[in-house]
């Protein structure tokens, strides 16, 4: 009794072996079934695993192809960054720099899809990994979407995890970007003569209405944002 | 009659609100379809729609709260540096600088997860847009597991764009920073004194074996990834 998990690996073994290359039609079922001495069925579990893991795609009628990968997706994690170092081994430690309600202007009204005159609440807060810098962030919240801000002092708990406690998002926008550092990037995060930074800036809104605009720098000589796809096809190799 | 969309408007106007934070329980089915003037499986609908987008979680028995995400994810989408540059209405220009057969040392063995002494392919190829330097890419290409490569010479067409024609990958990882330019990368890009590099480096394997392993470095003062997240409550709104 032939499995499906061997068909699946025999077939993986083809397009490793580059029997069949990407975009090319492979046997059908029934001649795979004649060739692996298994059932049709067992092809057809076979065949569907390994489209439903992207490595195949099956067309009704028009039979079962290599897949062509044209784009890579890559899943960004953004936790909390508390949790991000915390759960790297390190001690977390927060600083509020700054804290001051503004009215947008024509610059912070664009950075946070607000309109002009609008307030704002501005923060600039530091975060720390075993007592060294390890993120600056420098945040908007509009104070018309979340009027419960002013009365917060942020003293012990940053913005973002005061944020994740008051409204969900429906939508978000993430930058990523290498910068030269400011002077104020300069100083807090200790970064060596031409050390850039490395920054996440991300927006975010509920239904119509903005919530907050930050802007996240990072020492450019050690932070990584890392995304790790598990192999699709581990349990075949085990 | 009462429309299901109605009454998602009005459970997300209470989020909104702040009616309900994150994290607390919204009034169950009946109350809700009795405050609304509707039937209770209008109000599931609703419900249900709002879970599917991650605004609400419902469980059994333990009724329906408002999200509380502490985690958001940013998906980045990767294309062929070709597809990038012509979306963005640029032209595409190409040209290969270096092309060589080394066998894997320490430093190379390390990159591309392979055996020290495994035969690679080495390239280093820039990448333009309307004749400006877009891309710097430095690849390792595993002749183990791509012999073919050898044959090809890469001086018209990239190794991104003939990997995606030769095997699909079952495996990847990502690593995105912010870095110094080395000497080669500051003048092929023609970076400005102090600009940094937006450095994506990526790892594929199909199965166990590695396939490749590339440096892309790009201007950190024009380039920028963008991850947007379309609006979950669009059909809401409209």
């Amino acid at each position: 009794m032939v499995s499906y998990k061997s068909i699946k690996a025999e077939i993986l073994n083809g397009i490793v072996g580059r029997q069949w290359a990407p975009g090319e039609l492979i046997p059908n079922e029934e001649d795979l079934a004649r060739d692996y001495g298994c059932s049709r069925s067992t092809v057809n579990r076979a065949l569907q695993e390994l489209a439903d893991l992207g490595i195949l795609e099956r067309r009704r009628k028009a039979g079962t192809r290599v897949a062509q990968r044209t784009s890579r997706g890559a899943l960004i994690q953004i936790q909390i960054v508390r949790s991000e170092i915390e759960q790297s081994g390190r001690r977390y430690g927060y600083v509020l720099l700054h804290r001051e309600v503004q009215a947008a202007d024509s610059a912070t009204a664009g950075l946070i899809d607000a309109p002009r005159g609008k307030p704002l609440l501005h923060l600039r807060c530091l975060h720390l990994a075993d007592g060294v810098p390890y993120q600056l962030e420098s945040r908007w919240i509009s104070l018309v979407a979340l009027p419960s801000a002013r009365d917060v002092d942020f003293e012990s708990v940053g913005p973002n995890e005061w944020l994740v406690t008051q409204v969900p998002y429906s939508r978000s926008e993430h930058i990523f970007s290498a910068a030269p550092p400011n002077a104020e990037e300069r100083e807090r995060l200790r970064l060596r003569p031409d050390e850039p930074v490395f920054v996440i800036e991300r927006r975010t809104w509920l239904a119509a209405q903005a919530l907050t605009y930050v802007r996240l720098a990072h020492p450019g000589l050690s932070y990584r944002m890392i995304s790790r796809e598990d192999d699709l096809l581990d349990e075949t190799e085990s």
